[in-house]
């Protein structure tokens, strides 16, 4: 045994001082708490708290030759650090203690540092040279209980439909042909339209429950099934039966909506053209309307006029087809008609052509397919003439005059399917997470040569970087969207314009999350991620078109950002549109002023965890950007460039409004969120997640905030250091927080995510 | 006609001054240029000079209300602007005088500075409300030539060998059954194979040329067909063949390379094991050499131990399998050695079992399979000999003493596939951009309300600026890599370590950079990007492994780095180590010391797309981060922490370090090849495509670059614009520069490209 010259008191201290020293991760304010447990702590005599305080001093930190001394009496103990106890570091200390010396009491001080700074064991583990008694997960939490706090009020229908996905039809396979496989999810769709979830959006007279919330969340769950069984789910029950719901009236409620649900009357959305993807506004479908015979005709004038990409058009007898309707030579603009397209023997009505997309690269239980009309006859009740409709004599009428509010009025309602996407890529992020997490609670790879185990990928600082911030906003994505869908279903809210616009901006920066999420997942895997078996493959191809279907991501946010324009708009040109920036002007510069060196510098732990720091960095960003934004088309226009040109000038700037609109409203929602979580002790972890997306996003757009002088250099690399210690400091409980997504035992069986 | 206030002299300038005041394009130095061009231009009268000069004042700017005439001036005239005329704006301008004067000559100074400032149609043609003649593309510049350029002094071969890919057999089509792929690829080899393509890289004497390079050149173009093509002829010949090639000896050559280069031998390359991928070094699989038969018993010995993921497993014949060479009862270290694993009617040799991996995301053309070995003997002559032999008395014998390098030794002769790797991933990302640039010039959609037709995708800047700096990084990427597969393949340079190191960088920015491009081409072509007869799809599957296999990139980023600090590794726990860094630190003081504000806060035209500039950036990068590297390790290990943890505490700073390093090593490489371009219209433009990397590269890492103060905010900003005006003026090229890829007419053959 080495000759020791650190007294009881010291000596107890001395695992914290190593920990704090070897490393620079704490700031002066956390050193500061330190310093009042050594003031408080009755057990130390004055002279050794004079020397504990001697070593706090960050302008004189001990010597290097010191840390050898804390390190050699550490390691010559050969006491075991044991991540699962309670107090890991506190106990390790006594352990110290006991080592060299006969009394050696439990430290109440000691304990309240560690839990008051947060150090846990992964923050320090690797500074000593000792054997670690590792747990690969703790138990801290209760996954079962965070599943409970994102299920919320969905929590019976959503564990209700986790059972029903046991059946085994529901087991994961691979089909290579589209034929099989799309034989396959039709028959998983009929199941679940027989277990009444077709019709869970529907009024109860036509079978349902109403609860278009409901329906979202069940819909994110089919994903952890198969995607295409999502998708052809949501192509029936959702646009095809959903615009008979939103755009028809009764007679076609009464008529068509009970079959949907059933799955007896299979239907297709028939919108998307050849010529006209993102456009929707251009489609050159006609629909005109004939007196004489009292119906309309639906036609396909040119070859690239075709219905494209449909899905469920092999399957479907019926089409909701998006056409301009003529009436009395009249162009009245895009509506939904009803037509048929096959007979009960399923085949093709006449004047209806209908070919096979063929293969693709993710969704291949989809049948998706082009369709062409020629001069096909409907009655005129097939009209669905929520919105717009012809009267007994001919006459075209519309509640709503303008025809252009008339497009955006129908298109508003199927807001419900963008979040729906915006919603199963998340679905699909998280499957990916929780494979790719176990994964790496088992795959051990590289070693330190004094070890006999190799060590698991999970405990490599780059890839706890790689994958727990995505973990941490999947939490802050799925609330957000819960929310919404809760928003956009409240009859009491009328005017859904700004559902639109946050609906759109979501479903772009959480599509593109989930495929990046993927993608990362696919490669923290390796080899192991490529097998189609493992399933992270088969999601990163389904998931991919969810950045162009329901509208294109980059024309979404284009979208977004001009309706975060759009108070502005009726001002354009006016007087009244340079007091409106004036006003923001002057908002933006008392947020400015408030942007003193102080804050542009500070680095502390308290304030860098704060939201309201993140608050006001997203808030700032929002404003900073629609104010130059406005200023920028403005001049423009001032200068007599016509809009549509200064729009187009500006669009790099748009899409960075839209994304940082986007994700100030998710952090913001879910912020909101956490604070009701009555448990504190889930209410501090969620608000863990919330900091991490936060800092994590500050981070990526980290060149902007450093451009406008909103943070310094230091902050900026504090910033970034913060977030590879929450990573770290999560990574005890990243199986927990990924089996907290609920996704069923039976749909995670991957054999890479098995024990 | 309107009563125009202008002279004939001021007149001709006016559609000049609009671009410029109507946006802020140029800078001053730009601004300057006009200036001296107003003096030197005699046909203007001292009156005319001094209005003109006043509007030149970038502190006082014209009021919007005199840009608003000069608007009017020029609306009202009708006349056309033609996008393909030689110089557009300087031929409007002198057709606004003939609209409003008699006398109208065209004004040579105008021409200059046109050119001089390089300004283009696409930046300034949005401004004026006229119709345009818009040409799809340009034909200023040869795509035959820049093929030319790139292909260099393998264009007779490569030229060749693009004309063999017109064979049917390489015809593009959807195989889903993996069986039916498997056998088409198989018969592809065969049949380049028999055109003498496989045995290209060998000596001489076994039917090649000892063309390395050439090999890579081919290589690439193999993505055009297919991804699995690529990597099973990858694996026949440069792995298997490649294994007996540069770790066998000539008994070795003379016994089976002209068979395997001929395909009459298949052979696989069994190192990766499941349980040790990237850890190549610690695989299980033994190799004990028994004495009294003088064979070699190969076997497996755990269940995880398995050879997995093995290419062309189930095709082959003999394995090159690595295994632990243990001589009497010595671990000698992973050595290779050829195993026969099925006989003549292709059944499995005793001992041998073979499992088939099943279904992958891409490449289901390549038969990737499990190998395990049962104690299955080989003769002594069986091993791979080159660099460790068993001599006849069955003793080791080996000239490189030191195990770890003998290892690394043998590991260094497969540097060449990493290269191919690359390669592989550019020419999917060629294809890729080839076919999302030549959809963007067919597809509309959305338009200003007075226009008839919709725009072109290619004319939105937002799209410009998702495609151009990646065809742009394509030539730098290619140019890097035919340079670093010559000097892989110069045996007058002996130590590899340096290329090792470069090659390990480059694999993984290149396919990375493969991976998102192809995924942004995907999006960019919409839903029409997800059909598989579009050919996106598969490409993106295919190339996306290539992130993983022949090293993954993150534990290539490692090893990069710690190549760049193996220079200070023997002076680790030295005095020695502190005298580098103290060096390193001055070098970076001298370089700080000239990072005045000047610099920082230059936005210049010039400076920006100087290559001093970027050479100086991307050195400073390398050099900053490799000092604070080694100074956070040398903290670390002076604290007595082993330096393995210190290793994994700075792991993140070792990845930026890599990719920076790799950064650097391709714009440097690209730029000195651009020097040797004799002919200097495309010497130019070479110039232009490394400018844009440049800009591009830097803008990426802004925040990194803003946190060292070594660009302000301004200049951050400049750069963006510049990549983003690059982007625009490039759009007329295109076409071109895909063109240029020289990706042959027959393999792009996915509808959404075609005419």
């Amino acid at each position: 045994m080495n000759v020791i010259n650190y007294t009881q008191g010291v000596l107890q201290y001395i695992p914290f001082f190593y920990v704090i020293w070897s490393d620079d991760l704490l700031s002066y304010s956390e050193i500061s708490v330190i310093k009042t447990a050594i003031h408080e702590d009755e057990t130390l005599r004055k002279d050794d708290q004079d020397i504990l305080i001697s070593w706090l001093n960050p302008k004189a930190p001990p010597k290097d030759k010191e840390l050898k001394n804390w390190k050699k009496t550490i390691t010559n103990s050969y006491i075991k650090l044991v991540e699962s106890e309670v107090h890991p570091l506190t106990t390790f200390c006594q352990k110290l203690v006991c080592y060299y010396h006969a009394d050696c009491p439990f430290n109440v001080r000691l304990k309240d540092i560690e839990i008051n700074l947060g150090i846990q064991p992964n923050h320090y583990k690797h500074l000593f040279d000792l054997e670690v008694v590792q747990e690969i997960t703790s138990n801290h939490y209760d996954s079962s209980k965070i599943d409970l706090i994102l299920k919320g009020k969905h929590t019976t229908v959503v564990d209700d439909f986790r059972k029903v996905l046991k059946a085994p039809i529901f087991d994961w396979g691979i089909k290579r042909t589209k034929e099989e496989f799309r034989e396959h999810v039709l028959q998983q769709v009929k199941f679940l339209a027989k277990e009444g979830y077709g019709a869970m959006a529907y009024p109860e007279a036509y079978g349902g429950t109403e609860n278009m919330p409901g329906y979202a969340a069940i819909f994110e769950n089919l994903m952890y099934v198969d995607g295409s069984l999502a998708i052809k789910f949501g192509v029936q029950f959702g646009l095809f039966g959903g615009s008979i719901q939103k755009l028809g009236t009764k007679k076609h409620h009464d008529q068509y909506l009970t079959n949907t649900g059933e799955t007896k009357l299979l239907g297709c959305f028939a919108m998307t053209e050849t010529g006209h993807g993102s456009n929707v506004r251009g489609v050159k479908t006609t629909a005109t309307y004939h007196k004489e015979t009292d119906s309309i005709i639906v036609h396909t004038p040119g070859k690239n006029d075709n219905k494209e990409y449909i899905g469920n058009a092999l399957h479907s007898t019926m089409a909701s087809v998006f056409a301009q309707l003529i009436v009395n030579g009249k162009n009245e603009g895009v509506h939904a008609i009803l037509v048929p397209i096959r007979n009960k023997e399923h085949k093709l009505m006449p004047g209806v052509t209908i070919e096979d997309n063929g293969y693709k690269l993710g969704l291949n239980g989809v049948d998706n397919g082009k369709i062409w009309f020629h001069q096909v006859r409907v009655p005129r009740e097939n009209l669905l003439n929520k919105y717009g409709d012809i009267n007994a004599n001919g006459m075209y009428h519309s509640d709503i005059k303008n025809p252009n509010k008339r497009f955006f009025t129908m298109l508003g309602t199927l807001v419900g399917g963008r979040i729906c996407v915006a919603r199963a890529g998340l679905g699909g992020a998280k499957k990916a997470l929780a494979i790719a997490v176990k994964h790496a609670l088992k795959r051990r790879q590289f070693n330190d040569s004094i070890k006999i185990q190799e060590d698991l990928l999970m405990d490599y600082p780059t890839h706890q970087l790689r994958l727990t911030p995505a973990v941490a906003a999947c939490y802050v994505y799925d609330v957000t969207l819960t929310h919404m869908m809760e928003i956009y279903s409240d009859k009491s809210v009328v005017d859904k314009r700004k559902i639109e616009t946050q609906a759109a901006g979501l479903k772009s920066i959480i599509t593109w999350f989930s495929n990046n999420t993927i993608q990362e997942c696919r490669e923290a895997c390796g080899g192991k991620g490529y097998l189609l078996e493992n399933q992270i493959a088969n999601l990163k191809n389904d998931v991919d078109i969810f950045t162009t279907f329901e509208g294109d991501n980059h024309v979404l946010l284009l979208l977004a950002a001009k309706g975060i324009l759009s108070e502005f708009k009726s001002e354009f040109n006016s007087a009244g549109f340079t007091a409106v920036l004036k006003l923001l002007g002057s908002r933006l510069t008392d947020k400015l002023s408030t942007i003193n060196p102080a804050y542009t510098n500070n680095t502390d732990k308290d304030h860098l965890y704060s939201s309201k720091f993140h608050k006001h960095a997203f808030d700032y960003r929002t404003r900073r950007l629609t104010y130059t934004l406005a200023m920028r088309i403005r001049d423009y226009v001032k200068k007599g460039i016509p809009s549509y040109q200064a729009f187009l000038k500006v669009q790099t700037h748009l899409l960075a409004l839209g994304k940082a609109y986007s994700i100030e409203l998710a952090y913001t929602t879910f912020t909101n969120f956490t604070e009701t979580i009555e448990d504190e002790k889930y209410r501090q972890l969620f608000q863990k997640m919330g900091t991490i997306y936060a800092l994590h996003e500050l981070r990526k757009d980290a060149s902007w905030y450093l451009e406008q002088r909103y943070i310094s250099g230091t902050k900026s690399k504090a910033i970034r250091s913060r977030v590879e210690r929450l990573s770290t400091e999560l990574r005890p409980h990243i199986k927990t927080l990924v089996d907290g997504y609920g996704i069923p035992e039976h749909c995670m069986n991957a054999p890479i995510s098995k024990n």
